[in-house]
């Protein structure tokens, strides 16, 4: 055997190990014991350390020196795109550093939970502090020599969006945030507000609704399986995708988009050509384009006049009765806009500016040109600016999300990203599927999903996260679509 | 850091590990989606080979050679004691014999099921006998040199009951089994037989009436829980210890004593000193050891004459009225024995007759006095003898159980070795706890187990098995107390 084949054999393994490491993760969440924590953190730090150990084996390095990849065909070259990508980048980082901020940011996920809970920002300062150091020393490493053009934000992105950087995003974003301000304002401000559901659903019949929904965006059970779990999400590749959903009495479009949502990104993972099962090009490609089908599946898909017309049947049956005239009600209902401070639980117009806000911030901390002392002020101020409102607690402004506790930098945009290429795919989808709302209007996703699965999904890791949206749409990704979609729909349901 | 604090920082994680392989076998058989059984076995067998190479790493007998074990504590020295025992034994075997056994007993088990399905033990034949040869040639490679004193079946026992040998255990068996073909004979031919139930039985009130007992037996679902699997079995040590069960429309017996049974073992795991957490202690130390657990937990006390009449009206309390009038006649079938060819489903009578006719031609197949030729004869003409029955079919012989076929040789002696460690035990029990009948009156077996987990169970590793049940009964384990318990108990209930 060659070097290729060699390297591709222990990578095989590698990826297998991988995705029990992930299933630990399923586990903790959905089936574990309470009293277990203490052991599984030692389970999990152990095949953490496995997998650390066998990505920067220097053996690999020896592997990737020998293979002429001329020779190699292009699935070989994307192979070997992504170890070379995952073995110079973990070697780069000093194991000192890796370990330390393994440390610090195990124990910052606590730390931040207490302060939140006690919206003890300046507790929590220090830590964040500490964070921002060792995330900024790690840049560096990884752009000694000249990598990334020297930019270290563009160095942290590269772990979730290979081949994005902060300047790109930065266009991109800066050309979505007057507009979606000004829907923003104009949704917020109409005379017409569509009403919400109201009244109480029950639990069981939501987790029925929720399973067939899966089943009918294309979602697997033989390759998965749905439970509840506190936050939803989706997890492992291949052959053993698994989703989660949590149901809540007053609000069961909660559960239905929840689920919509994660299936989108098993469906992604679940479509993935069995050739690539456990290499590296075997998962999806990049969180931008994982939140792409997620959000399409959800959004443009999932909260079109279409789909939620056929849903607004399907309610009544699961659900009996409820305060919703009709479809056009319910269309209204299911796109509701409403101000908050949160996030996660924001709509499809604002989700965009609060995912804004954080980029921006984050890439200032990173380049050393914001201090975490000034963070709260800096978020304050541009919440008010962006949102109207003035923040009233940590607990719903710098201290909301748990992901710069963990060490997560660069990670935020690929979720702005994911809109934007579902934006983008949703078109070319609408251009390659003309009868698509008939699909959506008779409850079935599924068939036109195909596209998605045979012009995205089906690819995996073959190409960079831009190239493979460029090849299913033609043409680069912008906002354009994404805007005018919203716009669009917006203006109809609130009657601008 | 010395040389021992390396060591067991490094044992650490391969228990870690191993804890990891052992619940991704748990997920398999509760969770798994069917389609991902090909993926699942490429997983496992990743995390297997990651444990191999780490027991076999020369770094462990690098630092088993620089310990100086006579300056360490009572609980240093057996760590040492597990972790040489194991890792000499993995280095003893060619890694191309252990690659060869893996691969062919992998094969062998679907082989198996296939055979037995279609009664064909001429198909199957050549692949035992290519597994008796590899299992011959390991024994070899384990006695070289010297130990075991060149006895291989020794050699093979010793994976499953260190520092148990076949000729003690020979002379154990022969001295049962006369006693227990006279009982049957004697059981199966009395004029008074006590009547089973009829009838069918809510399987979900049988779910809940299995959780309540697991929980009266001592079981923690803190760090446990309990799912429905195709087989009972427990799984895990420490802080996650979780079994499944069982149901049956007609016989909740089945989902009764196998959830009683599994808890025996997992509350031998889940009472192991959490001082050896991680550590060689921290799990149960032989198989032997282990069904003593299982079985003093089902029989000697979930089948006693006085927690079988708690258990009537629990039984009425789930069920409702059903067939049999008083607590005397559930005694009874509770306790019932019936011909039957398969082990499994086997009384407490005739239980340990299908292991001792196991255990002669085992260890004569690898003596190499009997070959896989005659194997089918040999056990149908030992049937015949012990139970007074003609085998009519290999499913109900021969091919009946899997274990030969995965490479299973000196296991099945220690199924009976805990039934004669339980009947020791319950008997040593029984003297430091005078009112155990009154606590298993009460349904509460929990309370006196306690005599169990503080003179059994707390040791996990720390003993040897007979060094173990020695310290706890204050004598040698023998059959007395086993033999002496079934007689009298079937003479009460058969009227002898």
């Amino acid at each position: 055997m060659g070097a290729y084949e060699d390297l591709m054999g222990y990578e095989r393994q590698t990826q297998a190990l991988g995705q029990v490491a992930g299933r630990l993760g399923w586990d903790q969440e959905t089936v574990m014991p309470r009293g277990a924590a203490p052991q599984r953190a030692e389970e999990s730090q152990a095949m953490e350390q496995v997998l650390h150990g066998r990505r920067t084996h220097p053996r690999v390095g020896a592997w990737l020196a020998q293979i002429n990849e001329g020779a190699l065909d292009k699935v070989g070259r994307a192979n070997m795109r992504h170890i070379r990508r995952r073995y110079e980048r973990s070697r780069r980082v000093p194991s000192a550093l890796a370990g330390e901020i393994a440390r610090v940011t195990s124990e910052a996920q606590g730390q931040w939970a207490e302060a939140r809970a006690t919206e003890d920002w300046a507790g929590f300062r220090p830590v964040l502090e500490t964070i921002v150091r060792l995330k900024r020393e790690e840049a560096a490493a990884l752009v000694a020599g000249g990598a990334y053009d020297g930019d270290p934000y563009d160095a942290l992105l590269d772990d979730y969006e290979p081949g994005a950087t902060g300047a790109d995003l930065q266009a991109m974003f800066d050309a979505m945030r007057p507009r979606l301000v000004a829907l923003r304002d104009r949704v917020l401000g109409a005379s017409h507000q569509p009403a919400g559901l109201e009244g109480r659903f029950d639990e069981s019949a939501q987790i029925r609704l929720a399973g067939e929904l899966a089943i009918a965006f294309g979602y697997s059970l033989a390759h998965g399986r749905i439970d509840k779990a506190v936050h939803p999400f989706s997890s492992g590749s291949g052959l053993d995708v698994r989703i989660t959903m949590r149901t809540s009495k007053t609000d069961p479009f909660n559960a239905v988009y929840a689920t919509i949502h994660e299936t989108g990104h098993a469906a992604y993972e679940q479509n993935i050509a069995r050739d690539h099962l456990l290499t590296p090009l075997g998962a999806g490609v990049s969180m931008g384009v994982h939140e792409s089908q997620s959000r399409l599946y959800e959004n443009q898909l999932g909260r079109s006049r279409a789909f939620t017309g056929w849903l607004f049947d399907r309610f009544r049956e699961h659900f009996g009765e409820f305060d919703i005239a009709d479809a056009e009600a319910f269309w209204g209902a299911a796109n509701r806009v409403y101000p908050g401070y949160i996030r996660t639980e924001a709509d499809e117009v604002q989700y965009n500016l609060h995912i804004l806000l954080r980029f921006d911030l984050e890439r200032q901390l990173i380049a050393g040109t914001l201090d975490v002392a000034d963070l709260e002020e800096a978020w304050n101020t541009r919440f008010a600016a962006d949102f109207g409102v003035a923040v009233d607690k940590p607990s719903n402004g710098v201290l909301q999300d748990v992901h710069w506790s963990v060490g997560l930098f660069g990670y935020f945009p690929t979720y702005s990203l994911g809109n934007v290429y579902a934006g983008c795919l949703h078109q070319a989808m609408r251009a390659a599927v003309p009868d698509l709302d008939a699909f959506l209007g008779q409850g079935d996703p599924a068939t036109p999903a195909r596209w998605l699965r045979d012009n995205v999904q089906v690819h995996g890791g073959l190409y960079e996260p831009a190239e493979l949206i460029e090849r299913a749409c033609g043409s680069a990704p912008h906002v354009g679509p994404l805007l005018d979609g919203l716009e669009a729909k917006f203006a109809e349901i609130y009657r601008l």
